[in-house]
């Protein structure tokens, strides 16, 4: 049985539990104010190339998007999402839960029309510039706006849940919108790596720090056995946000744990690395899906792909692989998500082959 | 230059490190769904004696208090805890940030008078029956208390920030207010394990089972990474825990990483073990302390002790030993903080010995 | 120049300022325990036909809404809404700065096929029974369910925002899914006196008061200077409700303003025959839009009704009658409300019909 | 039956009520945006000095006090004030349901020694310039005040809950170390007028609009049926100030029902001469009570008067006359409140002196 479910289904890399045995019984101070940490701070500067990056070290990735955003927005303001955006759907109302709304905007119409299928499966999930244009002109505009939520900031992930990707002219095209209206921009990078070593991906790190007022690196997806490295790249993290971490109950006493492992995976590349194998399979993964005549509900350029299959199909692939289950547009068929991650092996493939294939 | 700064200087027990190694590369479910979560549930329900209990794996301590208490609580609750306790102290407003006042009980009068040195000690920083049933009478006599915050719950930790520990006929006590007036008693047991292998502990894991509504085993500071096991040894969890627990950035997407460390923990009583070994390394602590003529502000029966000393002292002493500031009673003096832990080794405490007699 | 912004432009009907002005002097006990509070829920109770119903009265709806939302769920919990629900729009995030999401309802699909534009204008705005229990059965269905907000109560308001009613069947419908899926129902009510005196309504208060969990009858656009009076009709408000009002900051020190309001409202019939003139006036208004060509937009069974309007009609319009702006669909026309209420006057709709006729 | 309870038994001085009776036809727009708020933010601005203070006119303090305190500070930040300061007891966690902390201030140890028992009754219910400083100073030297919650600003009643005032110069003080630390000071008038006009004053509002950075005028305690008047004095509300005033509720639809009152209040300066009366009451009440021998438990120079009393006598005086309990300091005596207001009339005082001298 061999697991395509997620990209975090197995533990961390070699290399990230031979460090923490290494460094183990040293003495270190907690809460972050280790030299690992320390350490793996100026080396995430280095390769977003913007020396005066403050960088916070959490746990997850709901803890993430909960403390940054709450800590940007004033009371009266919420985040603007794509209405499909994790904080919007999956995080169980974090948001909420700190006091904002997320204001969601509704589903991309871009590539609606017949005919432009292509562009809308490249815009599923995405936030785009125009829309948000015209989203925020509609809130201003609106005579009753100072009785409805601000917008205050604009969320977006990269990939996104469905696996899509931003090229950076149409990063840098929201960012301009969020400018002329004063809202940071904030990239959510669970999978960052994976976005960033695509072959549709046109931007580096330094390209994401430039553009961002703030984003996460993602660790638990792309390597690690958890933690997310919060970067705000014009050392423009709010006030006392150490505080902010502690008082959402994200600040780890063994920061050691958080600082250790994004040391070694900015040590030699391994983060890139790591994102290049993922895609690599992903490739793959998507010719044996091709060859094997599956429909793709969704084709992504990044390591996770949404096939179309007959249940009866689905239940014999299941007796060898584990995919997750995403919807059920019709009876008789399922939308499944396959996942490849840095630590899925060409062993691993090929048994996805033989049971598509039935030699099993 | 060694450490008694606090008891999570170093990473995790060797076992610990072991398991996750081995375990790595098996593909596990995520969100706390795989064996390993599983069967450390099995093994604290033994431990614990009450196989019914619910139990979660979260990952640090604050978080642990604010998702328990705030999931306890109604809107117009708050939680009883001592005026030090760690909720109402030393989380940032964690419970606050929830929408819940902490009613604080004043500093306990136990002891106050002379010659009750000895009790004064005993009862720094813990809840007292009496008085926690005294403030509750007050609460309900007051003919303005409907614009009050209602007591909820009761908060505390044992062994308490001081290091002091409850008696089993004073925790039966406080239940038995608690019961009186409808209140869940919650036990914070960041260090559970120095205070069930303390010398004066009269308690076991299952007398703590018995007498709490809700407790958390504590990991971070006994041996793990990180990680708490949240138990309601009922199976009285509230609805939904999962969800609630999701909505705090408390969920790890790799659960795996909480549940080996509990297995290990779990496994030939490797917990309780550690807990002794501190316990054994802060007795001959203490008995280094007197011995080089130290004064105590307050030697207790767990892992750490307070002492005062001269501030030429202290300087020398830190040449070779780190401790942990607690406060400034005066000019010329300092009170500081020394921890042993699961990982103090003789040599620390011989390192200790000579940094205080001056033979460094 | 007369309004027809909206339907609280003016102050109280005179038989409220009478009793004010009466009663001025008599002291009486605050926060609601005056003798006025205690008859006028007692004429509720016989209004409602509910001997047992447990009354509360709060100055305004926001609060009422915030108040009694946030009091019934759990943390895990948001409220089901229609996407253009008061709670989700025009309330500046009340509903989310209490830690709970509003989960909307996106627009009805009703009548969404050609040629049913009469029940595409019945349907604006409302929950639907059937589109309701397909939301509920997607949610339990879907695998990720506990890491997304659970509903636990369902909102609307009668009329809607948009002056359109619900049947009675309709609303037992809806009260018959929700009681399916163990979620109280809650009607705002802030316009409640309209909708019973609506030509097209086939409910009483006691209808509303037999079918829905909770629901408020509003005074603040039926005839007072402010107040609303939140109803529990089973006895089955939360517990300590009232310090939940407080907590709000909604507890009115001087209770008796709202008191005398609410029992001069219900003291011979008079709420509902504020409704009564609001409506006629409402009826002669749509004449008077008809007889002068005007384009509804929305024509309404309420008070409130909806026109498209040249902008240059508008303009004329705007010297001699204020309306309120709604939306502009497009270059050169607007979209503008128009409310009667109990305190509109022939002389006034005389007005608005030179105005449009252009023969002021 | 006279009533001594309470400064909100009666309802508002006629002169409101007949301003309200006047202008109640007239339609006006909502939300504040009428004449008469208008005109009464030009009265007191005028009442002020301070032409450029900003003015939002709230329902009631407790709301006041939880939209002010909740603009005001950052996420990690609590509000400082009183151990007995109301925002701490009595508004039923209003301020922690924003997420805040209220950081109290040990009851006042200024005059605890022998002798000084005027001084010990002035410093009741006060904040003292110098131990604030102590406070802050503690928290800054604290060595983990990272991990606790940030003093953002820092609260006060004045008069306090106690009847108590402040000097100019003991205000001054505390002003000068609020600005030492960042901190705005804000100042709950609930009763302002009665401090104002008490013999024992020294500030006008426009030293309190000098010194203060925030206070509200308390209107429901000082004649109007409901209503306090935020005032920002600097112009230095914050930004989009009205949307949080919305989202807690505090916006009335009618906003015209406070703005008349204030008007009102602010003509003719019937808001000082309502202060005046019941000053003058207060001060022929505190002569009866030490010419009926009885023991003043806290003699206030303000409109709140505290005695103790046999709970024989209690029995007795309760026939003719409503007092205010206390609070129950040994079996056989009461401490109960004796309050004047605006209303009080000299024949009540008459009742009063007959009940308590047995002659009734």
């Amino acid at each position: 049985m061999v697991s395509f479910e997620s990209d975090y289904t197995k533990g961390a890399h070699p290399k990230i539990l031979q460090r923490l045995a290494e460094s183990n019984l040293v003495p270190m101070p907690g809460y972050g104010l280790d030299p690992y940490c320390e350490s793996a701070k100026e080396k995430i500067r280095a390769a977003c190339n913007c020396p005066e990056a403050e960088i916070y070290f959490l746990v997850g990735g709901t803890q993430a998007n909960a403390v940054v955003i709450s800590s940007l927005l004033r009371g009266y303001e919420g985040v603007v999402a794509a209405q499909t955006g994790h904080v919007n759907v999956h995080e169980a109302g974090a948001i909420e839960a700190t006091g904002h709304k997320v204001l969601a905007l509704p589903e991309s119409q871009m590539g609606q029309d017949a005919g432009e299928q292509v562009l809308l499966q490249k815009s599923k999930g995405k936030v785009h510039a125009r829309e948000l244009e015209g989203f925020l002109q509609g809130f201003y505009q609106d005579a009753n706006h100072e009785h409805m939520v601000f917008p205050g900031m604009v969320y977006f992930s990269h990939p996104t849940e469905y696996g899509t990707l931003y090229q950076k002219d149409e990063l840098e095209a929201i960012a301009e919108v969020c400018r002329g209206y004063g809202l940071p921009l904030y990239l959510d990078g669970a999978r960052l790596g994976y976005g960033l070593m695509s072959r549709e991906s046109d931007m580096s790190l330094s390209d994401i720090a430039r553009i961002c007022d703030v984003f996460y690196i993602g660790g638990t997806k792309v390597g690690a056995l958890c933690g997310e490295a919060v970067v705000f790249p014009k050392g423009n993290a709010p006030k006392h946000f150490l505080t902010t971490v502690k008082q959402h109950g994200a600040l780890l006493a063994k920061g050691r744990l958080l600082g250790v492992q994004f040391d070694a995976l900015f040590t030699e590349n391994l983060y890139l690395e790591l994102g290049r194998h993922a895609i690599e399979m992903a490739e793959q993964l998507k010719e044996i899906l091709r060859e094997q005549g599956c429909t793709f509900y969704l084709e992504s350029p990044t390591n996770q792909q949404f096939i179309l299959l007959e249940d009866s199909k689905l239940e014999k692939l299941e007796k060898h692989v584990a995919a997750s289950f995403w919807e059920k547009p019709d009876e008789g068929h399922t939308i499944v998500r396959l996942a490849t991650s840095w630590a899925t092996s060409k062993e691993e493939l090929e048994v996805l082959r033989e049971a598509l294939s039935g030699t099993h």
